[in-house]
């Protein structure tokens, strides 16, 4: 009997943030890797659309106008899917199994920049750190709100996720409950928090265990060519995580100190928060020479802490770490997509493609735009891309 | 403050088999209902394609040749996601947040019927039950087999679901390992036979209680127009579950008594559930008046029993509900589809119709295949489905 070999024998992974496993089939990767048969999509979107309800000064759906905005602009999405408080009390049950709560809050929508045809991707350190600002605000503004008990700061991008404007632009949804997936991950935080594993990583708060300080702290002392590091810098890091789902799943996180929300970051970490979205982005639309369609999504604290009446680490709610989850569709090409169905749907999420392979695809790609390469030389640019990405 | 009112208040719902919750926004529908706004969808699939490596005497990948099959046909797939036994022993872990599973088992393809053009929804009742004898077949087959723990049957339908062949069939894999969402649904139907709610349903195994029987008992005795039921005949009910995720999602299962898996089915209750697939599939096809794109999966009793040496109604492992999900993504039209992303994949998932107003919509439709109506009435055809989805 061989021994086992992860990029050949079929096996599963657990995702210790949801107890969730992957079934891994690596062996069906095993013809040869043919890179991108699609020439690099050119963007041919105009700066300005004046059909585009984000665009500065356009009016949109429910009547108001755009102000002409220079940098971002948030405002409250008229069709939100929950409603500002007070609300009616949860009605009885008809049956056990059969409970209602009701929910409050409300959904506001970020606009990235003002230009229509740009994407985080493309945008400079300056106008990214402009966003962070601006997702920090709406976290305070609305995690302060009362009856809001968790804001989830997200972005879907790409007509292959259902968005159908390509205006850079994000969206934070902020409840009066705790969704399922981040109150699996914080609950599992906490547990992990009450065990004693050695480890030389950062500790979370009360000196306690912290699963993602340990993971991260563990992902970046592997060697750079065996590991799952896409790129790294002095505060962050984006990795393939070990349970990833998705084909070019990256999970991007401070790794050295524990960071429970956007607001605890210190001026040198929200810089090098910027430069890592714009690193990883850039890899992302140089992976197809597209631009690259996923869901993002900032899970952290549910809410920031109302006052610094506690020491950020004597504070039991900073058991969060930081953490964003990039879930990209694609799997081959520009065009060829990864379906959640069937089995997936029905038993686990499978993935063939492992995520060390992932990771390693990833890190090799150009650190500057393909289209930007193309500005300064022309024809040139599309073999070094091809070249990287072979 | 009024009254809560489930098709105008935002609320959440709770999976009891998962544990994990939906959001539902019904405010959003409060726009009329627009129905459908394209014509009726023609098969224009040939009754046999060469081309088609699921057609009878055709060849497929491997270079193997279909049996010249008059019913149904089973192979094992060259494309396995999971290799068979033995396999290496797991690797020791490099962190203890990084475990390998190894896993191994097999992955059948099921062809339901000869005919490339013909889906569930258009197969007689004599055909659908050589199917389900099929699904027992393997089930039977490989939950016998060493090493083999689980055994997941399902379909996946339609383009829009990543199935790029229109041929009628299933797939059935088989793993050493319990997948992540029915272990989960297991280890919730034993924690709930523990529990002694009060209830004149039909009980598990040793008398105890079962959630589904439970859950099902309650469904079956609201009245009819209020409620989620959409089809029922003596045996079998299907419905839009309380905690539905997709828009018209639909869970199948047997009402009357407690039964564990298909091997355990009567022939009068695999009658009924024939009868009932059938019902379910026809009205997909009808609401949209198209080949409606599903993923269906059966969950029952991980393996069937190995002997009669136990009694059913002794064996502990009959805690098991056999049931049916159908998971599709249409939404308003035959081409308005939901995705899963943003908020959904990072929070929760959310819905806007609410599960009743899905049954009444699917409950109101014909029980005549749309395409059969037009073969005996033509163009009157159209107007007849328009009426009863209006
Ligand atoms: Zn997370
Ligand atoms: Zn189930």
């Amino acid at each position: 009997m061989a021994d086992f070999d992860p990029t050949t024998h079929p096996h599963r992974r657990v995702n210790p943030l949801t107890g969730e496993h992957v079934l891994v089939s690596p062996h069906r990767t095993k013809r040869p890797w043919l890179g991108q048969t699609e020439p690099p999509q050119q963007s041919d979107l105009p700066e300005y659309d004046p059909k585009c309800y984000l665009c500065p000064g356009n009016t949109r759906a429910g009547g108001q106008a755009n102000e002409k905005y220079e940098h971002t602009m948030v405002f409250e999405n008229d069709y939100a899917a929950v409603l500002p408080p007070p609300g009616p009390a949860a009605p009885p049950a008809p049956h056990p199994l059969l409970t209602t709560e009701p929910v409050e809050g409300g959904c506001d929508v970020l606009c990235f920049h003002p230009r229509h045809d740009l994407t985080l991707a493309r945008l400079g350190q300056a106008d990214i750190i402009r966003i962070i600002d601006e997702w920090s605000n709406v976290y305070k503004k609305r995690g302060t709100q009362q009856g809001i008990n968790y804001v989830q700061i997200f972005e879907n991008k790409g007509a292959m996720m259902g968005c159908s404007n390509p205006h850079p632009h994000g969206q934070v949804w902020s409840l009066s409950a705790v969704p399922s997936l981040p109150a699996t991950e914080l609950a599992n935080l906490k547990k992990y928090s009450r065990s004693t594993p050695p480890s030389d990583a950062p500790k979370g708060p009360l000196g306690r265990s912290c699963l993602l300080c340990d993971y991260v702290h563990f992902e970046v002392g592997v060697a750079r060519d065996e590991g799952r590091v896409v790129v790294q810098n002095d505060h962050w890091v984006a990795l393939v995580p070990w349970w990833a789902i998705w084909p070019f799943e990256i999970m991007l996180l401070p790794y050295k100190r524990h960071i429970p929300s956007i607001v605890h970051l210190t001026q040198a970490e929200k810089s090098a928060f910027a430069e890592i979205l714009s690193q990883v982005t850039i890899r992302y639309d140089n992976l197809f020479s597209c631009s690259f369609a996923y869901s993002m999504g900032i899970h952290q604290r549910p809410t920031p802490p109302a006052s610094d009446a506690i020491p950020e680490d004597q504070d039991e709610d900073n058991v969060a770490h930081l953490h964003l989850h990039f879930a990209p569709p694609l799997l081959r090409s520009a065009s060829v997509r990864k379906f959640l169905v069937g089995f997936e749907l029905m038993a686990e999420p499978q993935r063939d493609l492992t995520p060390e392979q992932a990771a390693a695809r990833l890190r090799i790609l150009p650190d500057v735009h393909y289209l930007n390469v193309q500005k300064f030389a022309d024809a040139s640019a599309t073999e070094g891309v091809d070249a990287a990405n072979s």
